[in-house]
């Protein structure tokens, strides 16, 4: 993206607004009210475009940065031919009609795409509501009603919820450093909109509304660096089953699967919510508080009944109850009425006098064991808000602990919300949304510190793998299964149980020696899917002579059972001995992301409780260890120690293979392992299935 | 609890109250200046309790049924014996300084609780903020500003709870009938006033604040009935690990565990809630809606992403997004702007007319298939909200889908929201708040439509229980273990594989022999737990001689591994044959509500996901089966079909073989069946543990 043309997009030095001057409530005249009513310190030149040959009004534009174009859609394309004739290069479309519509509006879009690349053009839009830079005091939307100026800035594609959002910070005195409506990101989109706000030196938080967004694989690298040293907090519409169908009858539509995505987005760091009071929430936070230093909260309140269901609300949330320390305690003491004990939740009583308020949360912030401080205020007879609220604005800035305030109570203590949010406090209407709040700021301290990834080498014979998919490839078999895949794992050095084909008994006896007992035997059919249902399993047989007998069984059994089956033969199957833990690795190929990984353990309860990790390939070491870590049941794979301890180490390596395997050979769609049998040393691929692509000529490789 | 005088309550003819009269700020005179504000109709008798001989001002007192004291706590016995001296039966006392402040003030509130039995006195409080009835046009209370009439009742013990609930309701116009500030519950609890609002015809739902309840199972027993016919609907504080932490720093604290307490209210059908925000919303949408009739849900919006992230919000909820009926899509063609599509859901663009939205919405809500609407809009260029809010307000009442609106925005759009309050359709700031309210509502739906639990009546060998329990009580062994648990079982019907102990190799055969092969070896120890850790199974043994051998090389192995553990032998066990899945089943004697029986799959996985369910003793019919259901691994349970369906049935039983055998005995403190093996035919209890209570004096018989 061309950032010189973004720049005179918020910071233009004069600003043509071309449009239909006629009536009121013409779009231009709304522009360019707003315009003058931001103060802005720039030129305007209002366009009148009108009458019989409205291009001429563009004739006699002097030196120009930025042009806002508010035409009908037929319009658009002749006006953008002679502003860009004047040498502006950067335009803001504000003109619905376009590809929203269907049919002619997407052909329409196509056309003025084209000429923007053509002459070398930015343009913001089609089909948006402008945008505001308060540094600039330039309000150049269609928005009359804008917040105060603050360090947040946020980008919408949707119109609707630019106004939502906007309206709903007017209304509560959250700051704003910029704000920018995408409409239809025909040129300037969602990541190169980022990439400029990471610069901006006004802006602390960047927050957006995400809808069906093309380009998230480029949105996500872009982050990663971004959240480093900025939050990224973004409301996604979408990404259920009920709410992908409502996108699909909406502009545009997400490719690639919501999984994938949310999966880039979370390893690029983005905070992401589902909601709009969330994303309230977590900007008024973000915005004012310095990040907290550990995980310990003290609340202060008022009322008892208050304070117990703001503890409830740190139910499922990493953040405790911080223990007070002496000297806090008996600080705590000499405020509170006698009957009252200096415990957390600090119950200071209804009767307290705003200073008494302020003292006790001043004291409780200063206590080294408290990283955040939550006040919950409940409205009674004699507390008078408005005073406590001053009392709360004077504290000290210079305390450590991230403060949040809860103020019971709806429109009686609007005013005191405002003014406690214009002094840097954020303010709730309830104990769980200011929670949730400081978690998310856990959370995003924690992502501060991770280490940027860093790309594991692997060992492998890749001339050797390849041989092996084309060989497959070549006679159009794209279904592997079980023993096929071992001489693709061999070439990736991974471990496996040794697996051979036996037509008849007596060669089962054979390989059975060879391999060395104890074995498995498993009936080998492509029309069976679970052998154990049909008895087709048999473990730890001893010798050959055992082998050669349950080979007898075994077949006769299941031809039996399944009488419509092919039954090419038995496996015999080296045993894998002592103590394991059977876990699932698999791999898909999203059509935009690429190879996503998951991780969980075997059998039906992990799917009954999603209970998996995904990354996206590349992984990361620190990828590879938290996908185990963020399972439910990690506790599962560590419990044992010493000895007896799972080789997770070994797990480690299959997890970085698969992930490196599937970036090798974009020929390999999909992937499975499961079991892999993680024993105390080595991890070892019990069972295997993979789908290939068979048209070679649409492969694109990966990297 | 006397009705008669909770009537005087809230509908009292004549009313004394008793304070010092002097400052404009003194109690009695908040109620005083309350009591003449609200309209009420009946006499009021300031009675000022002050100067020297302050008694005498009682003794002109004449036909009073309710006296509210607003005195120190010192003088509050004295005027309860004058106040029942004149017949007065109906008492609220305000003061503060009981069994809140501890020490002193606990004996003073024993005093007054055994003045009221002796005086045979109804008592709000003490330290209480008054009650209202809207009806009766009084408000005998400290709160000034309540919110308007309605149907929704309310009580809570805490005086905070109820001011920051009444200043919400107030500023919101959710209307109310009743309210009671109930303080220190000496007298008059949750129970009997939930008791008393059951019966009350103005009030349509019971709202309720929860904390630290003594008498919880009353209040389970009496919620039963009273839930079918009102909602009830409780805000539960002190129920997680924190906020029971924060509790007990707090007045009263929970007998009897949280579990078995959430457990006692969800069986009595009452809807539990954990934030102030959720009960409000709740109180909305239960107070002005009818029950939906299914769980399609239909969406109007003027903005495509609002619409999505309603959408959304549905993920984990019942509800299903609605297919519109083609008469409806037909006659949204005529509404919706010509690029729009008629599907769920519906976007009616931010042009729309308000009789467009109004027009929509009744389309939508007429649609047989469509059970619940919810609207959503979002303010723009143009959108005129109050005209919106009017055309929705002004929908005909006969629809019977449920509706809810959803204004995005804060301050701007508070007058419409109240307004449309007003009109009785429930409005919300986030579609997710509305989301779950319906949501509430189905499920409360269902709830209606349960029958009534029927007790079940058992088979079984009291006789021989009582027997078997004894002898072991007598020796005080108190924690028995596997094969001991067998002539319990016995006596109660369940099935078991047969256990015998062998303490030599010999015997072991023998008894394998008379068990029939193949049978199971099982290390018998009382110091190792887990036994299969150390090598201590085997498993399928086919002939006696294999058992003999075995138990040699079980029992030294095991020997060898844990040389501090006694080792009485080896267990020789039936070996149930052919498919089975591994349950477990539990039960504890819960101090305050009895038995609590917990059912689960077997394995740590269950633990890890907090997958089981509960119930209270006595289980119903319904309860066992719901046990099943409940966990999110039913489909494991049910996921064969025909001659290899696991006997649910026989599961069935065990659970309500285990209900009746806890309430047969409150000797058993608790027990433990795992693995219960479920079959195809029959279900097996393959591994018990049993606690008893080795003080018999200090049982008291559970029913």
């Amino acid at each position: 993206m061309r950032d010189v043309y973004l720049h005179a997009l918020f910071s233009p030095k004069a600003i043509a607004v071309v449009g239909s001057l006629d009536g009121a409530g013409a779009p231009a005249r709304v522009i360019l009210a707003n315009l003058e009513g931001s103060g802005y310190q720039g030129r305007i030149v209002p366009v009148n475009w009108t009458g019989e040959r409205p291009a001429d009004a563009l004739e006699s534009l002097g030196d120009i940065d930025l042009a806002v174009v508010c035409l009908s859609p037929e319009a658009v394309l002749d006006a953008l031919e002679r502003i860009a004739d004047k040498g502006i290069r950067t335009v803001i479309v504000t003109s619905a009609g376009f590809r929203e519509i269907g049919g002619k509006g997407y052909y329409l879009e196509e056309a003025v795409i084209q000429l923007a690349e053509r002459r070398n053009m930015t343009l913001l839009g089609p089909n948006c509501l402008g945008v505001a830079s308060w540094a600039d005091r330039m309000n150049a939307s269609l928005i009359s009603r804008l917040p105060a100026e603050g360090n947040i800035a946020f980008f919408s594609p949707s119109g609707s919820m630019c106004n939502a959002i906007l309206d709903w910070a007017a209304s509560e005195e959250i700051g704003f450093s910029k704000f920018a409506s995408l409409g239809n990101r025909a040129v300037i989109d969602e990541a190169s909109m980022l990439q400029f706000l990471a610069e901006d030196p006004q802006t602390h938080v960047v927050i957006g509304y995400l809808e069906g967004m093309n380009n998230g694989r480029r949105f996500a690298r872009i982050s990663q660096t971004i959240t480093r040293e900025k939050p990224v907090i973004m409301l996604q519409a979408g990404m259920t089953e009920h709410g992908r169908k409502a996108i699909s009858s909406h502009v545009g539509a997400l490719t690639g699967s919501e999984r994938a995505y949310q999966t880039a987005l979370k390893q690029a760091g983005i905070i992401q919510v589902d909601n709009l009071s969330t994303l309230f929430d977590l900007a008024r936070m973000f915005g004012t508080q310095p990040l907290p230093k550990g995980a310990s909260l003290a609340i202060v309140t008022n009322s008892g009944g208050a304070g117990i269901l703001a503890a409830d609300g740190m139910a499922g949330t990493s953040l405790n109850l911080a223990r007070l320390g002496r000297e806090t305690s008996e600080r705590l003491g000499e405020i509170l009425p006698s009957h009252m004990q200096a415990s957390n939740p600090v119950d200071i009583g209804m009767q307290a006098l705003p200073e008494q308020y302020a003292r006790a949360v001043e004291q409780v912030a200063r206590d080294r064991q408290v990283h955040m401080v939550l006040v919950v205020i409940a409205p009674g007879l004699g507390v008078d808000m408005t005073a406590i609220a001053k009392a709360l604005a004077d504290l000290p800035k210079t305390l450590d602990a991230s403060m949040a305030v809860c103020l019971l109570g709806q429109e009686g203590v609007l005013e005191e919300k405002r003014f406690l949010q214009r002094s840097g406090l954020p303010c709730y209407s309830n104990p769980k949304a200011a929670l949730t709040s400081l978690e998310a700021m856990i959370r995003y301290a924690q992502w501060k510190t991770t280490a940027y990834p860093v790309e594991v080498c692997y060992r492998r014979d890749k001339a050797k793998a390849e041989r092996f998919l084309e060989e497959y490839l070549e006679i159009g078999k794209t279904e592997l299964f079980g023993f096929e895949v071992q001489p693709l794992l061999q070439a990736y050095e991974l471990q496996f149980p040794r697996t051979e084909l036996a037509r008849t008994s007596r060669s089962a006896a054979k390989i059975a020696k060879r391999l060395a007992c104890p074995v498995a035997l498993k009936i080998a059919s492509p029309h069976i899917e679970y052998k154990s249902d049909v008895g087709g399993v048999e473990l730890g047989l001893q010798t050959p002579e055992e082998v050669r007998q349950a080979f007898l069984i075994l077949t006769s059994r299941v031809q039996c059972l399944r009488s419509e089956a092919f039954i090419s033969g038995c496996l015999v199957q080296e045993m894998i001995l002592g103590k394991f833990t059977e876990v699932c690795i698999r791999a898909r190929r999203d059509p935009k992301f690429g190879p996503l990984v998951r991780f969980g353990l075997s059998g039906s309860q992990a799917e009954i409780f999603q209970d998996y990790s995904l990354r996206l390939a590349p992984l990361s070491l620190e990828d590879a260890a938290g996908m185990m870590r963020e399972l439910k049941v990690f506790s599962l794979l560590k419990r044992e120690r010493g000895r007896d301890a799972l080789d997770l180490r070994a797990l480690e390596d299959v997890l970085l293979t698969v992930s490196q395997m599937t970036l090798d050979f974009p020929e390999i769609y999909a992937l499975e392992f499961d079991p892999v049998l993680v024993t105390a040393r080595g991890a070892w691929i019990a069972g295997a299935r993979m789908s290939l692509l068979p048209h070679a000529e649409e492969r694109g490789r990966d990297r």
